[in-house]
């Protein structure tokens, strides 16, 4: 097709994005054509994907099947940070929103608000990351745009990713479903995400570098469910887990209080029972941070009842990245919402809100 | 529930977006209570939907219907203009490509990337409209999500909405299905929404205000294909609608230059047909740009086969939105792709795709 041939291609190199890529016409095209398109081809999209019209067709669920969508805007900063990048990022990170619903992830569409002058080299870094992450995570990109503002009206590049998932009939996890009695499991250590991006960002040196935890979890999230089902499909309200949450932005201690909150419940945590890696505490006590307030990125807590911890504590160590998951607390009665903490010196703590910012622009 | 009260409401008469208010903390959450709860409720929400959770769960299609997605990010500089605000266009404005694709549009997903400073009564202003906009066009916002980066790295608000809708189960438009012989048919003028804009940024004044046609376009395209089914629908090749697109960032020209890339055609347009209104024309004049190249946010582009064109005509003029629809051109055999059209003048002009950015952050 002759008129797809650009007069020169683009220049990954030394190029830089220009008003023209989000313009409509044929620079927008081209970088679609020559950046976008190559990296987020995946085996096995329908013939309705990705053709170039306003949008995506989706092949129908499995009967009785739910379509599930969760939607996630990326502003990190720095772009680049050990262990990923705002393009890997944006993929796990709705991946990971699309599967504490109780749903297998399929699609994901992608926004691109970039900043004029924006080296073009980075951003075929950042696209390839999010096709490689999607790719690893079987989820398909499906469709796009792009927009550009002026230098001095952005930050390099925004990312907006909206996921599509496929619920099962019967299942339903809910921020709403924790009872009194039930157990609280958390899948790994804590604050590691959030304190690799402010090493980088304060230029920290420690004797290891700090990596972000950024990971799809959907996989650890099935063989959960494929160990204890959602009370709503065990058909016994003492049985099952009640639901799944990405302790993100805010830290373990936001994804508690809301839980709570949504829950009419209080909840105990065992401070003993968290894991802090020593260089993430030592970067937190240096900069003054708590790391229950810390960001993760590749985390999840569940919520399930008592019965069933041990089994579910048992499914998520045999996964590789629930090894550590242990038991952190459990759900109280408590008109009042309050999370507290057992500290590991017999005192107790409230872990309240985070008021105010901690970290600014961390996913 | 006690600690839903916060200590202070929202100064939304004089307060400022800070960094908190993307923290995940308890100031976003107040932020999502006080501001964008309320100004997104609406009547028919399921249970499963906006329920605090890290998305929401869509009730079922009826059997047979796919799901049609499309995204769009928002960066329309400035925010307020004749005619609408970032809040209506970022619905109208995925609300169309759904309904471009043939499908009715159900949900949007809302993300919001805030900069700091930025005033709390014109973020209410502008999710007031979005709610408004979205309970018109009978579209239910179900999830979103807020970023705030820091003064100096955004510009206000940018909106991305992620839109879905229900496509029935025979029903295909493609800009790919396009074929010699067809006829091509406009719903109204063009340019009025790139003019709005442009004539406000560049304070223009004209003895009447150039508004913007930004416009939910799903009712009118549902009376299109009530009265003109797809060709998949007819199973006759020779009749129905082909394709609909909305000929937004780089006008007219850009979209039927897609097309004819697209389906392998070319097209010739009458320029007799096109309609542009006095002071669009004089604003464009006056600023050195091309009707056919400036955004419409309200305006559509249909092809189908000639035998129908006079049935889809009627149905268009017989909607408001369509009133002054016409037959602006036809497809041809065309390896080349041209888009040619044939001026008042009895001449002929090559309408090549816009090279460079004619108007930045028109949507």
């Amino acid at each position: 097709m002759s008129r797809r041939a650009y007069v020169r291609p683009l220049d990954l190199k030394h190029g830089c994005v220009d008003l023209s890529h989000g313009a409509g016409g044929r620079a927008m095209q081209q970088l679609i054509d020559e950046l976008f398109a190559p990296a987020f081809s995946s085996a096995g999209t329908s013939d309705d994907i990705g053709r170039g019209d306003d949008g995506a067709v989706l092949p129908p669920l499995a009967a009785g099947e739910r379509m599930v969508i969760a939607t996630d805007s990326h502003v990190v900063s720095p772009l680049f940070f050990p262990g990923g990048d705002i393009g890997s990022l944006a993929v796990h990170g709705t991946v990971n929103d699309v599967a504490m619903m109780g749903a297998r992830p399929l699609y994901l569409s992608v926004g691109f608000i970039l900043e004029e002058g924006f080296a073009l080299a980075d951003l075929a870094r950042i696209v390839a990351s999010m096709g490689a992450a999607a790719r690893a995570a079987g989820v398909c990109i499906v469709t796009g745009d792009t927009k550009v503002v002026e230098q001095g009206n952005g930050d390099g590049v925004f990312v907006n990713t909206t996921g599509f998932g496929a619920l099962p009939a019967t299942r339903s996890l809910s921020g709403a479903y924790a009872r009194p009695g039930d157990s609280i499991l958390l899948s790994g250590s804590i604050g590691d995400h959030g304190m690799a991006i402010m090493s980088k960002r304060e230029s920290l040196a420690f004797d290891s570098e700090i990596e972000s935890d950024s990971a799809a979890l959907h996989e650890l999230v099935a063989a959960m469910l494929e160990a204890v089902p959602s009370s709503a499909e065990c058909g016994d309200p003492d049985r099952g887990l009640r639901l799944l949450r990405d302790p993100t932005r805010g830290g373990l201690a936001s994804t508690l209080n809301e839980i709570a909150l949504q829950s009419d419940v209080g909840i105990q945590l065992q401070e003993s029972a968290l894991s802090v890696k020593p260089q993430v505490a030592a970067a937190c006590e240096f900069l003054g941070l708590d790391p229950l307030y810390v960001a993760n990125e590749g985390k999840l807590l569940a919520v399930c009842a008592s019965a069933d911890a041990a089994r579910l504590l048992q499914a998520m160590r045999a996964h590789p990245l629930g090894a550590e998951a242990t038991v952190i607390g459990e759900v109280v009665e408590d008109a009042q919402h309050f999370v507290q903490m057992h500290t590991r010196f017999g005192g107790r703590r409230n872990v309240d809100w985070l008021s105010g910012e901690q970290l600014p622009r961390i996913c």
